[in-house]
């Protein structure tokens, strides 16, 4: 992925791109304290300061440090502090202690941030088209990290029996019922992957042929109001709906209900990032795991879609807008709630695996995608929590069956 | 998959058949003491006498109990010890605590067995067509668990200081080195799954369509003179070479080389059911891992087949012998190591997820195979310790990627 | 512990002493076959066939090997598979692996006894007084294993469904119920530890002064129907009675009665050596922790004594008795529920320390207790499976807190 | 412990005292941000926010909250948040999770303890005498968990890889080598505890009778010059030196020095509140748990003293001053070497357990001490990050056999 070509194709343009990026990630700690900005609860979340130094360290990485001469870092140990996992790149700290590291405190790493920006909006100054595929990436790759930014805050939070807020109370967005249907599609020898018009991570391509028989699709993701179905059926108490690996995590973990949520007088609640709310039943079911999916769908009669499935079924759709809230910036869109973007990520039957004839770039930055491409599986769409700029039918997120502290839904399909 | 339709077609042929099974289960545990068939050296192993009895329990619960409306077990309890994981059969013992149950003691389990085969003779007798294919699978089933009988026995031994041998040591066969060829395959939309002739599970199934790129297969599996050359060019010291889980496993365990092996004075040697022998180079490697085979095939400019690339490799090709040795019994046909089956499994790339249309048979039989669709990967052939009857072109296996103990191997692949 | 010196005068009793040893030891395995000789169901315990080996070695390492020039061990790999946690007797087996070693059978054990029998009734027929001492050592050392082994024996067999006996069932004897009675002691300085009149461990010695508050001990140990009273009175879900990691424990291990006990149509029922017997309620409780031991005696407004306490106490008390059943092959004398000895051992509050003055042996012997001297806690007294010979005022064993397989109990005492 | 008599006598004095202990709390956190008040490295050691809080939340808790009607908490939830132990005062949050508390933030904190302290001195200002024991308590159960947050932050500050300062680095005070001498102490019977003479917690009484063995005692602590032989005598490599689960622990976490020390061009460096500084050799070795302790002892040809012996053979000697520096507020008084208090806590051999006639208290602040009588041993003396008024022949601190973050060294002695 070393110097990919750019997308947008001039220096106006990618430079607004860039502040337009780094701007939303400043705004998006705005609400939090320094102590906030600490929040580690598991290995697989990091605190917000260390994705406001980890997107910062990848500008310093892999442009300035190779393509701007007399570029000096603040510290030139940041590259330990902050490397999250490129092997190329030289050692780093482990991952499960970066709540361990009180310094450099916020103060030092919004000044590394300032630092590094002058440093590349003066590169780019320069007439460095070349550069601009790798700002391109860079840019996308501190969008993905604002989404984990605040998912992992959320996480962090929930571990406070105060139940903190990240923004104040509002009411939230009312859904509206909307039955389920299922939509046809013929199938037959399909293209799915990047077809080259704008931004791609490389795991999305190369675009390839692909053989899909007829299937059925839903026109709107599974609600709570649908879960709370399967709960009261006995979902969480039956084995057979289970796989295997699901069931002992289920037993392990002692889930019932999805991440967050609790019972209290009969009615479900949840904790968001707006504090404790009752669960918004007409809208998309999130922080549900692989397993209690597959298992849901398995009680509907249905099955999840293979991604290549959703790739198509997605094709026609614009993106407009979102019924769930991620507490943060972006204004808040009513659309459709059978819009394949906006709400949640929805888990595919696909594990995350190279496309045919996919080879991964040379270099450190070859680490992006590939070596992820066992035991997890791929979800497609976009949450509330997602960037407009990264909602494409292409793109490939990626988690363990286990997980659930994204924001991560599911829709139904079947076959034809 | 309750009552399948029969495959082979009269009752004097089932019945040979399930004798021929049942006496080869009986003939593998021969060499063996009471403290032997006691041997669980991990939660994934179970001792053999449990195998003995387990699959005597298969036809006695999904046959026996359904069907033979006077049969009586020798002893009620059976069924909850020797259940291995079917839900819908009721409560069973805990997986690893399979090697504390001292008692039945072997002379009871083959009482038990003979119970079994008596009452079940005596149910074919009386024309019971219906039952045959039921009876066939109960068949595969067995022959499934041999090779697991062996290879769980020889990692249990592998515990023991004084390294046993199940068989006597003798000559191993002495393969001949082979250059290693690829030979190319044109791809396309092609079909895989069974085809119908012949017995298959149904995971198998249903045959169906798929685009294959054009590609390329090697000739032959990988062997240990290979492995030898990643070995001593730091494959196991270069994380670049690794998926991130694969390397993180292997720090964890310490791997540096095959399951088994360990050198003394500059040469390699491994522990097999004939005890301790020296590392056959030209013989295909054994005893890897994924994380280890997608490394290798890394490492070697290549990557691993999927499982319908190696299926339409493998159909010409005749099912005539083996290299490597299970101690066992099968005679040793000498053959061209080109061979797909007879000496390891291959690992692929491919996830073992449902094929296109796939459906659990209803009732118990239907957790044969289907919650078993997460996490793990598929390998095609069949090795030294599978009976032949269980190699064609359309079966699947399949382990979790950081499995060893069993005869896993690889066949490398590349793009056209 | 080198060469100590004999407390058996003559050659003959010291011949005795070891047959008599000897032969219970095979005696005690006589019900077993040789897969129940197997089970080891945790690190803590061993297989039976482990004992046999073990206690031989012991014999052979300390005694042939070192003074009988011409002594050749049947299979030199044995000291490596026996040898239980002598550092300076070489390498050895991991712990938890002993229920790994089907090679050698029982067969061969039994053969390595007789060999190494044999060799040391010549050596000792050959005036080698010198070594009485450490045929006497060896002889307490296989006593103290006869008591593990049936122990070790009947957790293993806890862990089968099918709840084997090892001795069959046979009416349990009644005990009457004693009032629990105080006596007092006047304390003052007194002498503890061994004399110097018989056989005694280092771990005894030196005997010496301390100092005692006058205190009171109760006239018998704290009996099932004592337990029961304090179960029913929430003792196990009262965290005020209980020690901080003793509370801690009790949760992780989901405690609410002592080991093996269950309760059924409202009966107490516990596993024994003779099978599921209903719990005797005016015997000994027994398979308690000391964190149970210890809240029990704060429920009782009483605490437990200190091994100096209990040692002054039961030094006018015959051994006599005993109210519980190892299922083995002592007679059962019908004596006093006061007596100190033949029930239970009994848990004291002292921690195991060296006694004042306390130096280990040189050489590997130096390790028998003297390594152990950290985070165990004393018990007194002696269970219904100690040979008689183990019996005496100073003997000191010693557990974890936590443990709860042996043949634990308690009896109360507290301040005057 | 329920309202335990006041040693201070006057309203000025225990106004004063307290005063002087809340403010040296605050002082001690004036040179961190809140980020580093958010540390927490294990579940052994707390954030520094929670000492803040959790010293307030005793006052109001066991005083405010029974003796003054009116008084009111600036929120009810604190009484969750900031309970660490005591079950009798309510259910409380996770120990583990003490870093994830992010809200209430510094500021809060700072704003209870303000509220805290003005009901308080209010409250005394009403002649309430009664309750001057309770405050000294308070006083003195602060000052404990000053030393606390000072070992706490160290050990979270280490996991730091930039290896930040609490306090700027200033030239260390140099020890010179003091020789090692044993003083003869004559033993006999002797009382031991606290004689009622000024405050003292429970565990230290009642003042008894006991019996020590003449001995010896070494007119200093071990020294890290002294440390430094033993590790290159091999000490760390040799099991025979060690207690079997302190080599089992040694093994597991792969102990070679003193916790926070590394080696650097031949040179012994330390991780401080100063940052890294080399290795003070003539100062007292610190860091090292009763494993390690223990092992040098017996390397040495000594044993650690009880703490009997310790408390009789530290009574002439004055507090004055101390070799190690805890980067806090406390003056560095230069004394000899042979004192008792002011570097290092010394291990003793002594399990923590209760004195003869020892009874906790009615209430929750009986748990303070006694429900950690078991598996921990005492120490004795203070250490450079103890308060003065801590210091005395009776104080009995302790801690789990492995653990080192805290300021822990040792003393030999030896038998007469």
């Amino acid at each position: 992925m070393t110097a990919p070509s750019a997308h947008l194709a001039t220096q106006p343009d990618i430079l607004r791109l860039f502040r337009d990026v780094r701007d939303r990630t400043t705004a998006l700690v705005s609400p939090l304290s320094e102590a906030d900005m600490m929040l580690q609860s598991m290995e697989d979340a990091s605190p917000a300061k260390w994705h406001l130094a980890h997107t910062t360290w990848f500008f310093e990485e892999f442009i300035l440090k190779l393509h701007a001469p007399s570029y000096t870092s603040p510290d030139d140990r940041f590259a330990f502090l902050f490397n999250s996992y490129y092997v190329q790149a030289g050692p780093r700290h482990a991952r499960d202690k970066r709540g361990m590291v009180s310094r450099p405190g916020v103060d030092d790493v919004m000044a590394y941030r300032a630092h590094v920006d002058n440093a590349l909006t003066d590169l780019l100054d320069r007439d460095r088209d070349d550069l601009h595929g790798l700002v391109e990436l860079g840019c996308h790759h501190e969008m993905q990290h604002q989404e984990l930014l605040v998912t992992d805050l959320l996480h962090g939070l929930s571990y406070n029996p105060l139940m903190p807020v990240y923004r104040d109370p509002e009411p939230m967005p009312v859904a509206r019922e909307i039955p389920l249907q299922f939509n046809a599609h013929a199938g037959g020898l399909v293209q799915i992957g990047h077809d080259g018009d704008g931004f791609a991570y490389d795991c999305e391509q190369p675009r390839h042929q692909t053989y899909l028989a007829p299937y059925q699709i839903a026109n709107r993701p599974v609600t709570s109001r649908d879960w709370i179905d399967f709960i009261e059926d006995g979902g969480y108490e039956t084995p057979t709906l289970w796989l295997m690996d699901g069931w002992a995590r289920r037993q392990q973990e002692g889930w019932d209900a999805p991440l967050y949520w609790w019972q209290q007088d009969g009615d479900w609640w949840t904790f968001t990032l707006r504090g404790p709310q009752p669960v918004n039943l007409d809208a998309p079911v999130v922080h549900v795991s692989y397993y209690e999916a597959e298992a849901f769908a398995r009680w509907a009669g249905a099955r999840l879609p293979t991604e290549a499935e959703w790739e198509c079924a997605a094709r026609p759709h614009e993106i407009t807008g979102n019924f769930l809230d991620d507490g943060a910036l972006r204004p808040l869109p009513r659309a459709d709630l059978g819009n394949f973007w906006g709400d949640v990520w929805e888990w595919t039957q696909s594990p995350f695996t190279p496309y045919p004839g996919f080879r991964a770039p040379e270099g450190a930055l070859g680490e992006y995608n590939g070596k992820f491409m066992i035991n997890q599986m791929v979800l497609r769409g976009g949450s509330c929590a997602t960037p407009l700029a990264q909602m494409r039918e292409s793109y490939r997120t990626f988690f363990y069956p286990h997980q659930r502290w994204q924001m991560l839904g599911l829709r139904l399909a079947r076959d034809h």
